[in-house]
């Protein structure tokens, strides 16, 4: 399968990168500083990267910057930045993705665990995980010639300790569980799902 | 209780202020055409309203306009659109609800049945629902004074039924059914839910 992965220098990307090289794909790496670079905040920029590329199996994307500040620090622009930063980069990505993926071919986005479980400061990123987990449902069901939708919604990742003080008894999800659920997302048959890591 | 709701003159909100009124609460009732006029998209006019009224118990907004289309034709704008007509609006209002709800207030937002089930067009109807339920579950923790945040998410309204072929097979919720949800979050001690009707 030709994968495209955009956000491959990420602590999610990278391992999805390295996880469907390992399992015999073709992975073309993505993102602001690669070989294939892409600034997802700039939609001429994705259609540019789609069109360099042509013809794919798989898109995977893994991006989103979002601030975090307590729910009475966080203002207008601050919850604006969350939706463009994280939410309309990825829906800009499945917009230019759908004309060049394969019949059944997949586009995973990536939310997060703040979607369904609070932690302090993260109001605004829960905001943008559950704005992608609800689009995926519907997005899904209206994908043209096949086409299957899902996200992946990871708890805080064992290759992120920096992370761990701000998700007090939550679980770091291992690379391998990560993978995991990608494999699942661009080799299945999954559709319209959210895949709680 | 001394109720605020916001989007008076809609269908959700309509019922909501007269529901309140029945129990007994005083309701006022702000619109984009009534006696308190706020335009939700206008971050200042929102702040004039709440600093006319001063102190309240429990503020209700039940406000949001979203374009519906297919996966397809929807446009970078249009995902804008929807997130700053229903979700940014409502996120307003939390914030400048914030300092002058009473301590164990509430503040309840309105999403809807597209964040959990989707239909044809509705997929950034779907992104702006789902933002918002997220949002309540993070928020509602993080709230001071012991200030309550929650979501009510009808179905299509039985009061609208220039929606029900949009909606096929779901079953219309009744005016009662919808006040009845309101008033479990107005009157109740429940916080960071989303009640689905």
């Amino acid at each position: 399968m030709k994968a495209l992965v955009i956000g491959a220098t990420g602590s999610i990307g990278g391992v999805v990168a390295a996880t469907l090289e390992t399992r015999g794909h073709q992975v073309i790496r993505a993102s602001r500083s690669g070989d294939e670079r892409v600034d997802v905040t700039d939609p001429s920029s994705i259609r540019e990267l789609f069109a360099r590329i042509g013809r794919l199996d798989a898109v995977v994307v893994a991006v989103g910057s979002v601030p975090f500040r307590p729910l009475g620090d966080l203002s207008r622009d601050d919850y604006l930045a969350a939706f463009t930063g994280k939410t309309l980069a990825q829906l800009d990505v499945v917009r230019e993705a759908l004309p060049v993926v394969s019949d059944g071919g997949s586009i995973t986005l990536t939310s997060g665990v703040l979607a369904r479980e609070p932690v302090a400061t993260g109001a605004a990123a829960a905001m943008a995980n559950g704005a992608l987990e609800s689009f995926v449902l519907t997005a899904a069901a209206e994908a043209p010639r096949g086409i299957r939708i899902n996200a992946v919604s990871p708890d805080v990742l064992a290759n992120s300790p920096g992370y761990f003080d701000s998700f007090p008894g939550h679980r770091p999800v291992t690379d391998e569980e990560v993978g995991r659920a990608y494999v699942r997302a661009v080799e299945g048959v999954i559709t319209g799902r959210v895949l709680a890591v």
